[in-house]
């Protein structure tokens, strides 16, 4: 889904060699007069703005060295291998100029989202114009040794890559995977009433679902509240190889779609570029205007119906000003202008010169000084200081962070005095206390969820606030409000494009999910974990708001939902990813998961993971005994093992990771304790799952020493797990007591049935963990030969209830643990 | 993203209790008359056998016995959980059969796709009254005791699930994860001339990304080569707990969008039964006609525009017909009705009561006679045989497969006197032999890709067909064709649903992406994979071709794009799934590929991911070395190795999987050769990763006495892994051997690189691994400690070279192996 960058090996000397047909350069490039907004003097700054953007891209492409072309370009000056996209790049440089041109005369605050891919020469160099580049990369000033070391950089071994990334001054829309710009540029509106985001969407990147669906997400701003989008799609008409399929349909049927998804679109489309400028100037006035409109309408008290948000169709021939023809085949304003239009161009002497006239027809020599630094015609299209796009605080959201207000979690903690003595559904308890940090922090933390807030027991959020609504209300809807906390849409990719756009910009917010549906966005949590990874190694960023998912409803209880919604392998995708950047919580009970979100929505930079069941499930730990507990990662369970004293090794590890596996743990110790009352028995409880890797491989690591003491070095370790067993084998296989690990997870075997039958499925319940225990203590084999026998039959007694009944047998559904805390 | 079935444990006997408010029972059922096509035998035909499914819908939902309520109905009657959602299911059935009328009237050949969520009460419904059920399910007779066992069998322990799944007649949709109906429905009409795929669209489902994108499904669809799809958007207007989006706009906006998108809708809306009716009964005569005029113009060769094709949108209350009142809060018509409308009706007798009217007010004594058969009524409306949208073989793809036709892949080979003499692209030599299984195989085989068949350097199948493009075409447009057999749309989304569409309806097809980004189908993939473990434990099902993944522009050659196009863990999702459906294949050459993608096609019911370079790389075997390489799918490459007796040893196994690191294994083998000349090297090429599973775990799996014979039971095993190295773990933790196993792979920490930048960045170069051998077999640390060094500096060396030169040292880039077969 993403653009190919350039033919890569195919663009080396050995492949190109001569080709066939004319090669012609474009011609000397000449701006006539147009009728429109612009005077003379505006329109020619503009345009000079815009060419000194294209040969600053053009060079990005090409360039190892004579930057300005002070000599004749030879073969050692172009790179080796040719990357980046020129096709898109025009049309990015041209919506940029215009912005800054409504900057400068409206005072604007915005930022500027470049959707289409490795389209990175276009932002870089209007951030190298803008001065922002130098600023923060000393080593390339705004001069000619800059500009050579700009050009050289760019998709250089050791460099930049060829689209927007973290090291992008200005941006926070990586520009990897399509489809996601315009939930970016959305979820960055959301409560900065003063924002306007110039959001270019590739009509390459339209073609992606995520992205039409993500059009609807007008329906959730609020004029008021929020700020504005101004999409701009860019209809080149071309992806790599093919047209694209909104530039072949009819005018009339495109302009019908986008006012069907709510927008007011003006078409600016042209080849001159005086004209385009002039029509171009005109949009960007009437779009703003009218923006202000909407704002004002809605800022001044009047409750009006959901504003059609203009937008703009901007149609420019692909690789717009680069060479007309290649080889005898037409490459401006086709598809073979979407990469590098010259791809011979360190090899063959015509594709050369045809580069240098390319480059000289910008008329460089009016765009730069003598010593390489943009004239004063073109600096003045800069705004200064952080209004300039490249420099807004907005887009390196770390600087514009605000703790959030939080709540003590301990005082909307469960009562325990002993453990399992209480029923709660945790994510129920979780929801009181995000009901306050959603009252606490008004304009800064959101809620995300399709469709699945209260079905995930958070409704209580609902009592301070109402679900964000800015369509029509029926008859019969409830608690929908135009400035809503909570943002509920039946799409994943909505929930976690807008929070990624709300987070990059400096805010909190969490997004609670379907455990097996968050496989949806895998992509997405993939581009966001790199997008961290990479913008931590870039000293000028700063550190923003954790990624945090709420999982409920998870694999264990699909006891309707049947096989389709029994995945836990989101875990597994996450793991994948840089260890400094990831967290995976298992809290086991109610006051866990207090404790675990307090820590989630105090940390920065991290994805945290957190999976919690929403049904009704014992109590294990007091708040005292949860916040130790988490405050651990992993720890010992004192009073649910047995004969467990300190200097000794127990005959069995019971570890647990996962409510559900906590439970049948815990049960399955205490039938051990009854019938095998001299069997010693330890219980040990993982909420972090990163305790278990190696402390050199993960910061959460157990050192090994301490993973021994809790592990035993030689003991059988039965590990209940709330996911695919083999990730538990990944994390630990270098411990040394890996061969001693048995593992009990989620295999795929599923099919229609009651909580416990889907634990009896994959062998991880109380019966099998006992055999479990049986089969692997030395010696117990023929000691408890009669107790296995018994769980056999337990278990099929069990089976058949369910099958009879349609519920779980009484001796599970109602099984409490049988010891008070003073007795164990 | 899918639909919350029903309130889980709330709806137990505990939780409910007596409520406060009225529950009110729907009026008794009364048809009145309207005007429209039907007449008076026509419309109460009509809605006897509409009244029948949601009988038999309701009864599914709550009714363990008494199906016919012969006795007043207590609550042992009623199931203590109560699953499966009602409020989509009267549009359901008012669709299907109003489908059966027209496939009555005009010999259809129909199938029907049900989008939303937990809706399987309906179709279960239509496929019992149309007997099919009773003939898959020969304990499910269509009589009062099977209907007993057909409504206990619901939601139920061991019964099916509340969804269309594979257990259910006519269904080639599962209804788990929400948003790619359409992509079904489309990739089911492809190459089906004679086929309509009456398609229901949820509105809920609609806000999905992949549903939004998936509407321009209609540009790739050929009124004269393929079938048609015609959507019902059922817009009942809400989703779990808030209103849909589409159904809170102005109606204006609603058509203006679908008009966008290439329809031609109409409206059917109401809530009187005999006005939907007639209404609905007129808008399917008029869509089917409009239909058979499409395709009566292409087919009789008129080359005409891209039709709008015709739709319905289709606006009924939620829960139409249940109980207008609940507990005093409005049910019909309102959110209240997503789920089980009557949640107490076990405990509450209240509750019950309401139920009783409820399904009386169907007066199923019309409907069902004294045997619990349908009466003749009912049964006019039910087509026969095939003709049943609920036996049509199409949703049964298996049953209509037709083989490939495969030319012999062995004359597409490449020759290869010695292992690296050549180069090849190897996926350009796979596209020579696809191209001629397109031509041999011109209506069962389709290819897909985002904007990357060219890209991944299939292009030579566009030597016999072009890209599929019904859309205007534009001047400098190359390639798109009226009857391509290549579908490229810049959406994974849609390339892998319209696939899966194809695949499920019995055809074959190769889905080529960037290795990267097929996570964007991540959840798709395990959707289709739990459909295809699912299926093949339903007896009727018959096998579909495997799903074919080509993975290229794959991790190790991100050279240009950067650290967002870096990621190798689709291996990782497909490894959870279940070991029977999934296979990986790393073949590290063209022939291998080629021999690999030849078993692919043929194989059936599997997804078989194939990850293959796109760049100039070495040969290594020739035709018969590929074929006998690729059926041991894992072995010995006898001619690379050194000192390496039948019966001794080796000194060190490197072994290798993935064609970059097959490439740096030989090298660091080429360089130990030379400069250790006594050590014993084996080199293991792994083709098949399944090899390396426990036989018991996966059918490829290695025997244990077979894989220790192959990486030894003690010696050091370097293994260069193409994807991330903890997979490898993962697969082999329980070998004799897996502590002296050392992994080198792919982790996250990429930045803009040359090719072998990134095999440097991850260790996994030949130098590294060169060091790692030197590090880990006995003696060696000592002795070669020169060679050491050497290979740490000829490391500095070449990446010093890559960031001066921005391309790879030539010592690296013009290697060749130096052994000719021979020699070795």
């Amino acid at each position: 889904m993403t653009q190919l960058a350039s033919a890569g090996g195919d663009t080396s000397a050995d492949n190109v060699g001569t080709r066939g047909g004319d090669t012609v350069a474009p011609e000397p490039y000449h701006l006539g007069e147009a009728p429109g907004p612009l005077d003379h003097d505006q329109l020619t700054d503009l345009d000079a703005w815009w060419r000194a953007a294209n040969y600053l891209s053009v060079g990005q492409i090409y360039l190892m060295s004579n930057p300005l072309l002070r000599t004749p370009l030879a073969a050692e000056h172009v790179k080796p291998r040719l990357l980046g996209h020129f096709g898109t790049v025009p049309g990015l440089n041209l919506v940029w100029a215009h912005a800054n041109r409504a900057i400068l005369a409206r005072d604007l605050n915005a930022v500027f989202v470049a959707g289409p891919g490795h389209g990175g020469p276009g932002p870089n160099a209007c951030g190298w114009l803008e001065g922002t580049y130098s600023e923060l990369y000393s080593h390339i000033p705004r001069d000619v040794e800059g500009m050579r070391e700009f050009f050289r950089q760019f998709s250089f071994p050791g460099g930049v890559p060829s689209h927007c990334a973290p090291e992008t001054p200005g941006s926070f829309h990586e520009g990897g995977e399509l489809g996601y710009s315009l939930l970016h540029a959305f979820g960055a509106a959301l409560d900065n009433p003063d924002l306007t985001v110039f959001c270019v969407v590739g009509d390459g990147e339209a073609e992606t679902g995520p992205l039409a669906g993500s059009w609807h997400a007008n329906k959730f701003l609020n004029p008021a509240r929020d700020g504005a989008v101004l999409p701009v799609l860019a209809l080149n008409e071309y992806k790599i190889a093919n047209p694209t399929l909104l530039a072949r349909v009819p005018e009339s049927e495109l302009l019908s779609l986008l006012r069907g998804y709510g927008y007011d679109p003006i078409v600016v489309a042209g080849h001159d570029p005086a004209a385009v400028h002039q029509a171009m100037a005109a949009a960007v006035d009437t779009c703003l205007d009218r923006i202000a409109d909407i704002q004002r309408s809605a800022r001044s008290g009047a409750d009006g119906a959901r504003p059609f948000w203009p937008m703009i169709v901007l149609r420019t021939p692909k690789g717009w000003t680069c060479p007309p023809k290649v080889d005898g085949d037409p490459v401006e304003g086709t598809f073979r202008a979407h990469q590098v239009p010259l791809p011979g161009a360190r090899s063959d002497a015509a594709h050369r010169a045809v580069l240098e006239q390319w480059l000289r027809s910008y008329r460089p020599e009016e765009l730069f000084d003598e010593n390489g630094s943009p004239l004063p015609q073109v600096l003045r299209l800069n705004p200064s200081g952080d209004r300039r796009m490249s420099a807004n605080p907005v887009a390196n959201g770390g600087a514009l962070l605000r703790d959030l207000r939080l709540p003590d979690w301990r005082s909307y903690g469960v009562e325990v005095t002993d453990p399992g003595a209480t029923k709660h559904e945790a994510t129920r308890v979780l929801g009181g206390w995000l009901r306050d940090v959603t009252k606490a922090n008004p304009d800064n933390f959101l809620t995300f969820a399709p469709d699945e807030l209260a079905s995930n027991r958070l409704q209580d959020v609902l009592e301070v606030t109402g679900r964000d609504w800015q369509a029509e209300v029926g008859e019969f809807d409830v608690g929908l409000d135009r400035r809503g906390r909570v943002i509920e849409v039946l799409s994943e990719h909505m929930c976690q494009g807008l929070l990624e756009g709300y987070l990059l910009t400096g805010r909190h917010g969490v997004f609670t999910c379907y455990e097996a549906f968050i496989h949806i966005v895998d992509a997405m949590f993939n581009q966001h974990a790199k997008w961290l990874d990479a913008s931590a190694q870039v000293p000028w960023r700063r550190p923003v708001p954790s990624l945090n998912y709420l999982l409920s409803s998870h694999v264990w209880r699909q006891d309707h939902n049947g096989f389709t919604h029994q995945d836990p392998g989101f875990l597994d995708v996450v793991l994948n990813k840089k260890p400094s950047i990831v967290r995976v919580y298992l809290p086991p009970d109610a006051n866990t998961l207090l404790s675990t979100y307090d820590h989630c929505l105090r940390s920065r930079h991290y994805v945290n993971v957190v999976v919690a069941g929403k049904q009704p499930q014992q109590d294990w730990l007091s708040v005292p005994e949860a916040a130790a507990h988490c405050a651990r990662g992993a720890g010992l369970w004192e009073w649910a093992g047995h004969n467990d004293e300190l200097g000794t090794e127990p005959d069995v590890v019971l570890a647990c990771a996962g409510d559900v596996p906590t439970l049948e743990t815990l049960a399955a110790a205490a039938i051990l304790r009854e019938r095998l009352p001299q069997l010693r028995i330890r219980v040990v409880n993982v909420v972090d799952l990163m305790r278990l890797l190696p402390s050199e491989e993960h910061p959460h690591g157990l050192p090994d020493r301490e993973f021994d003491t809790l592990f035993t070095t030689n003991r059988p370790v039965i590990f209940a797990f709330h996911g695919y067993p083999w990730l538990i084998h990944r994390l630990t296989y270098r411990r040394t007591n890996h061969s001693g690990l048995h593992v009990r997870g989620y295999k795929e075997n599923g099919t229609t049935t009651t909580p416990f039958d889907m634990v009896m499925l994959n062998d991880l319940d109380r019966f099998h963990l006992v055999m479990d225990v049986i089969d692997r203590v030395p010696g117990l084999q023929t000691r408890a030969a009669g107790l296995r026998q018994e769980m056999v039959d337990a278990r099929l007694a069990a089976r058949a209830w369910t099958r009879e009944h349609g519920e779980d047998i009484p001796a599970v559904a109602e099984w409490t643990w049988p010891y008070s805390r003073s007795r164990s």
